[in-house]
């Protein structure tokens, strides 16, 4: 979609590994001499971290989610013009940690937001803009509860929250499905070292 | 557009009087048994208060005109969300100082946005909803500009910026000459008392 740069972002549920596995594809890609501009949603700008402040300061009374909704791309839309589209255009290549898939994830499958009024607004913000390659870290819902549960942040991962994120899964895999070309489902229940041997197959080949 | 009360904004370029005219409005309306919410944009909301404050902090740097446009329309979502429609939907009245027809006249007409992009935006966040009466206060830019000089508000209305304010006069004309069956637009040159004369004789005759 860009002049130079190729756009990468990197999708998972919790306890994918998507911290642990972003540095890899970083040094990866720069091993093989491509200059890698690393990110994330939405804390890319300092607009952005100024709505993800001002977005879990207004937990109660909630927001409407068209205001969420609303909040995230207007981050989005920032995190493009100054960190996104400038990278791309000296021909760097930008890895983001979540992007708009996430948003069909979270607020489309897991809260129920049409996709339709999602799709709206990428197309608002985004243009003909898409991630030349999507990689969605996936594993079980239960093994990634098990997961975060073991790092001690229960609270992040309520049990009864497991069909939320299930939803989530899902939707991500069903996405994935309708774009074979620029999506890779990367298996992440293994240990480690495992999803980076996986990860390297994925992105040699694509290379 | 609403099951009980109906919605009123007013709009205006700067000098136009808006801030005294609001209270008129309110009174007028109240005189006649009609119970009334009076509010604004962006600040309606405590949400709309921390955009509003996050909208000031990002001068410089300038956010991105998008980014601006989607924190305005945010702003709408929580004020409709947690303002508009519920007092609407008690059957009060709600009397908003600038709505949409601000963003078409200062981001649009103003700032060159296409109006095609801020309607898909007032679609998204307002569905069907439209002001059931727009209210317009016009006056010849120079003569505003004279009066808010008076008030010793210079920084606020550079002379360079004529042209910015002649755009945006033109905008809220032509969007009431397209709709005339909603939009009154009120001659606001005279006195403080001729204008309320002709407040009066709109109101008046749209109930």
């Amino acid at each position: 979609m860009s002049a130079g740069g190729r756009f990468i972002t990197v999708e998972g549920v919790e306890g994918a590994g998507k911290s642990t596995q972003l540095p890899f594809i970083h040094g990866f890609l720069q091993a093989r001499g491509v200059e890698v501009v690393l990110t994330r949603e939405p804390g890319g700008t300092r607009l952005g971290e100024g709505l993800r402040e001002l977005l879990l300061a207004h937990r109660s009374p909630p927001m409407a989610s068209d205001t969420e909704l609303m909040l995230m791309f207007a981050a989005r839309a920032e995190h493009l013009d100054k960190v996104i589209h400038p990278a791309l255009d000296r021909g760097q290549w930008v890895v983001c940690d979540r992007f708009t898939d996430a948003t069909y994830a979270y607020q489309g499958g897991g809260r129920g937001v049409p996709a339709p009024r999602i799709q709206a607004l990428e197309d608002w913000v985004q243009g003909p803009l898409r991630p030349d390659l999507v990689l969605i870290l996936d594993l079980p819902v239960a093994l990634g509860m098990e997961r975060v549960h073991r790092r001690g942040e229960h609270d992040r991962f309520e049990r009864e929250a497991q069909g939320f994120f299930e939803r989530i899964r899902q939707t991500y895999l069903a996405r994935a499905r309708e774009r074979p070309g620029r999506y890779r489902v990367i298996d992440a229940a293994g240990s480690v070292e495992e999803t980076q041997a996986r990860l390297s197959e994925v992105l040699e080949a694509w290379l």
